[in-house]
């Protein structure tokens, strides 16, 4: 990866870590899950999305087991959780805020370390970006044992599919700049938000016989 | 792997990628999933087997990222379903030839780019052309919130792990030809369908106390 | 990785292999699976964790398809739940012995491996190890449709943690030796069982509001 994207690339990871640990700690705290519970559904919903494309790219042992900055990251999210979760559960309308700057960040960040990856398509790098982003939240929704939100929430794998669009294309013209990095990940928020508070869903089936 | 079977792998691939998103597509429905619900279960079902696959024997990125034609058919599969739901519900039974027909096209195509990736045992091969096979549809299920029906059906794996086993053992004996991958796909397929038909199952345990 | 723990690493493998098959076959025993849905949960909860290691530190294949002897000792695990369930039932407090005994296995078999491979820092090989010894657990538990275990016992990750905290350290100083692994795996399996007798739980939140 080019080392002008290198801090950008990390401030984008650290911010979808921390706020992804956020809403993993959360979860585990609904289900009354003890300390260490709290803190392994928290990391694992941090750091999942990044592990999985590091995995698909290559990208071997995966900077979510390696860098200690991600972890850190991790651990305080959950750990705040544990301790403050009463504060947190009140402000689960920030949460949802948090959730969608997570989204874009790890939008971005995903599809920047794959488009910057030798060998990695365009078609792949966008796809690996909304992995990225929607990871995470899969394995913790997984884990805590209830259907993932990207499966039945209003658009949220839609936004991320744009910011990813966005970098890629960005990418291929050679005009790849901290400023497009960051305003692709600001419209995959603003996207996502405005889909929460319009409660924006994609069409449902006509009609379907409950199974 | 040798040009030669280059194109049976593919048309093995978009044949399990099709039939496999219309199955996941159809799981979606019946959850009253949304329209991107539909295509992002359709897709995971459709590509999941062959993503692991690739994982496990070094192809990164996967062809199921990368691959336009693989995605194409993954979308169109769950687009498919989603816009003529009730017509393949109606035709359910259908359905079921299809899974058996992706059964047999993702254990031979599987085995196959296994067996001629340098480096994989044979007994790896078969293993990996068995996951292949069955990995989708645990994808699918994991996700939908139900126990996958490799778990708790009519002989499902068993049928994946001898077509996994006679392309093995033909690229042992150097006689691995376009005639033997079709037989193989169609001997798994036939014995699936046997399984179906008559409700056959392995043995389950004699007798067990409820958890 | 040193040929001096090669010895070491396989035995530490298939003490852990084959007591997770039997965890693996004894829950699907008890959700009545079939013979084959029984040696498929047993395989998946053996080598899940050894699979997912070596794809994290990049050994491909991974060993638990690869090796013909863990793969035996796995499927030996299934098939002995399946003839003998309900004597392995009555014993379950023996089955959880073996667990933690196959927790300490994979704790040290884990990071030993990982921080014998160039490449992988001292934090990633402490979190491969605690990965390879609960991640067999969780395939397990997420295929049976429950709650992985880790997220809701007494101390589980923790004793895994120390264990592999210890291997790190121990080659970090040069002092890689057969007995520290296996006091190191001693001293896992210790903790676990007490934690177990005692009820020894991580805190839990102070209060929550069910979902």
């Amino acid at each position: 990866m080019p080392t002008s994207f290198a801090s950008a690339q990390l401030a984008l990871d650290l911010v979808g870590v921390f706020v992804f640990a956020l809403s993993g700690g959360l979860v585990a705290v609904k289900k009354r899950f003890d300390l260490f519970g709290v803190l392994v559904l928290a990391c694992a919903a941090a750091l999942g999305g990044g592990i999985v494309r590091d995995l698909l790219i290559g990208d071997i042992p995966p900077v979510g087991i390696s860098d200690w900055r991600l972890l850190t990251a991790a651990a305080l999210g959950g750990l705040v959780t544990f301790l403050f979760h009463p504060g947190v559960e009140r402000i689960t309308r920030f949460v949802r805020v948090l959730d969608a700057a997570g989204l874009g960040a790890f939008a971005v960040a995903g599809s920047l370390k794959a488009v910057t990856t030798p060998g990695v398509s365009p078609v792949a790098a966008v796809l690996v970006g909304v992995i990225t982003a929607v990871g995470g939240g899969v394995v913790r929704d997984v884990l805590a044992g209830q259907v993932p939100e990207v499966l039945r929430r209003e658009l949220y794998a839609v936004p991320a599919m744009l910011g990813s669009v966005v970098v890629v294309v960005a990418a291929q013209l050679g005009s790849l700049q901290d400023w497009v990095l960051w305003t692709a990940a600001g419209v995959v928020f603003a996207l996502r938000m405005i889909a929460v508070r319009l409660h924006l869903n994609a069409p449902t089936p006509l009609r379907s016989n409950p199974l």
